[in-house]
């Protein structure tokens, strides 16, 4: 791992760090999926293919490939990641995988190597489902786990369509391309303070899933109603946030409120309609189906109290991946006995190891800190990252 | 009151009923101060009292005055009321008075009366407070309640100023105005169902205000953070809804919390700051202070147990209102001794009150619904008010 340094990964990172970034201090990124900073941090991206000699393709779902060897050969073995970030979020997860690829290529080039397979580093598209509400959309597309028709009529906040963003309707499933790939690498800024070491080798994704429940009142005025005569969905909300903390805890899961929308959200209005999503996740299905049903029961026992009414919708829902037992042991071997892990949080290589053998790399973070401004990895761990993804690679390749 | 027919009301209230409306059905309207909305409906202000020889005046605040008689001489009679409205709130709260003052006039001159007093009839800047954040902007503004200079700075959410909006710094406090007038009437559509007639007098509006409470945690991801390592704001905001509308339950009083904010409100971050405001009314100051008071302390109870930190700044504040006595006696007994009763909602009259013997009509609202789409009054109650307001102006006159 000499042969490459700390330095040599601040260079690189250092063009794209500054894209996309809030205004304000602290505030994090905004890259979401097509917008401003996601497009220039994909012209980035070309232009850095462009430099190593490695042709770009597009596969018709937004996601881009740079080429090393020839594109969709058999055995194609790829590696990469994604830019857009969650509002105000951190740096490095996601554009951390698509740079070290990059600066993967070039270690194994420095090194005089040259593959028996052809390599493709990848950026995936709306990974975080910030924009169009669904994570991991353009692996899901891809993989056919997406239907191309309703994943073009999703919208924005602003009413554009998936298909506007992107200037057509998806391409959707490519077995293709699916069955030229031999092996999947995505390196990512581990997300918890779970690993002690400058690199580890994930070994599952808890199931988790996304659920929206609509809370339906009366939206009147503040001052006039008396508390008697109100149904206010404010109410049922805050009830089943709390419920849903409890619940996460008394069963070891993970459950998370952190988004809402109201109407008409004013100080002085009853809001008539408040709409909250839940993140849970947990070790194992049965877990995450129990956690969710009880959270959905005490929503709905509360609201038969608040006089309101409640729905619950599944917007997305990913079972347990495992990823492939022999090529996650053996990465872990090549590095060293690098630590193996399991990780709460989705990523384009959990939908795609349903289809090839998929293995993952995480990079320490030292503070866990993720999906915030606070989010970090030194550079010496992420130059660790690199070398470890190059031998990875060379192995692989 | 037979000169005044439902049909005549019907027939000016139908050209200002589309102006605002939101494109969905049932959406209620978008009328926010200087707005495009509210810019059409002051534009229309401005024809109709054209129509009727009533010059036009502005007070350096964006309230508007339309003239019968000569503008600010001693003895000035006002009606009127504002032209905004919360989102996607209903159409007759405000506009119903500038519409029943317009109409007033109308009636007055049909039936020959000639006033020794001025008549104006104003449309007042900012009643809601839904753009800006603080209500009775321009009546506050007029009476001195609230510093030019501190207003001008208030922004909307898209971060334009009050004198951006204005086109100048206000002028704040006018007693060169003030001190011409001798009487107060406002018109409004009730705001409950205490009002079992079609027209009523007010006693008093009770003391209220508007608190917001910044609740501050960590923001993290929402998949890899474990429950025990989490400092979620959004737990403290959930307790202190569900703990206000206890306290005002318990003291007879009122509690709302029905906007908040949410940084950076995605699926999967737990939120760094969630931002929540409490709107609370009580019949007498003592009450509502010990609400608050009572709020504040099991927010900050449970910001302790949640890792989070609270801060809560009072962003207005109205004492309780005593419309004058006599005056209300007056106008109860000139109406056939109309029912008198207070209410929970604060009103331009209510600033006004402090400065000038000011009293209020209220028009029936048989469903109580307010500041929601379905709040309204009947075209017969209506064209009842207008005729009680035409009676109180010309015995005022």
């Amino acid at each position: 791992m000499d042969d490459f340094s700390a330095g040599d990964f601040a260079a690189l990172w250092a063009q794209i760090n500054p894209i996309g970034r809030a205004a304000d201090d602290g505030g994090g990124y905004l890259r979401y999926a097509f917008g401003a900073a996601d497009m220039a941090l994909r012209d980035w991206f070309r232009g850095q293919a462009d430099r190593r000699d490695m042709p770009v393709t597009e596969d018709g779902n937004g996601n881009l490939f740079a080429w090393w060897g020839s594109p969709w050969a058999d055995g194609t073995v790829l590696t990469g990641s994604h830019f857009d970030s969650v509002p105000h979020g951190g740096g490095y997860d996601g554009p951390l995988g698509i740079v070290s690829g990059l600066l993967a290529v070039d270690v194994l080039r420095n090194r005089g190597v040259t593959p028996d397979r052809p390599l493709a580093v990848a950026a995936f598209a709306e990974e975080e489902g910030a924009r169009f509400g669904v994570p991991c959309l353009g692996s899901r597309l891809l993989t056919g786990a997406l239907d191309p028709a309703d994943a073009a009529k999703l919208t924005d906040a602003g009413g554009v369509s998936v298909a506007e963003a992107l200037g057509r309707t998806p391409a959707g499933a490519r077995p293709d391309l699916l069955d030229r790939l031999s092996a999947v690498v995505e390196l990512h800024v581990e997300q918890g303070r779970a690993l002690d070491a400058p690199v580890g080798v994930a070994s599952a994704i808890w199931p988790h899933g996304r659920w929206r429940f609509d809370f339906a009142g009366t939206g009147d005025h503040a001052g006039t109603t008396r508390m008697a005569d109100r149904h206010d969905p404010m109410l049922t909300y805050a009830y089943t946030v709390l419920a849903a903390n409890k619940e996460a805890r008394l069963s070891g899961a993970q459950a998370t409120m952190g988004r809402i929308v109201v109407e008409p959200n004013a100080t002085n209005a009853i809001p008539a309609v408040v709409r909250g999503w839940l993140d849970a996740r947990a070790a194992d299905a049965a877990t995450l189906d129990q956690l969710v049903a009880a959270v959905r029961t005490r929503a709905a026992d509360r609201a038969r109290r608040d006089g309101t009414r409640v729905e619950m919708h599944t917007e997305s829902r990913s079972a347990e991946v495992s990823f492939d037992p022999v090529l996650t042991r053996r990465l872990s071997a090549l590095l060293g006995d690098a630590p193996i892990l399991p990780t709460g949080a989705g990523h384009d290589a959990g939908v795609l190891s349903t289809h090839v053998p998929t293995a993952m790399l995480f990079v320490r973070n030292p503070t866990g800190v993720s999906h915030a401004p606070g989010e970090h990895a030194s550079d010496a761990d992420c130059a660790a990252g690199v070398a470890a993804l190059a031998r990875v690679l060379e192995d692989l390749t």
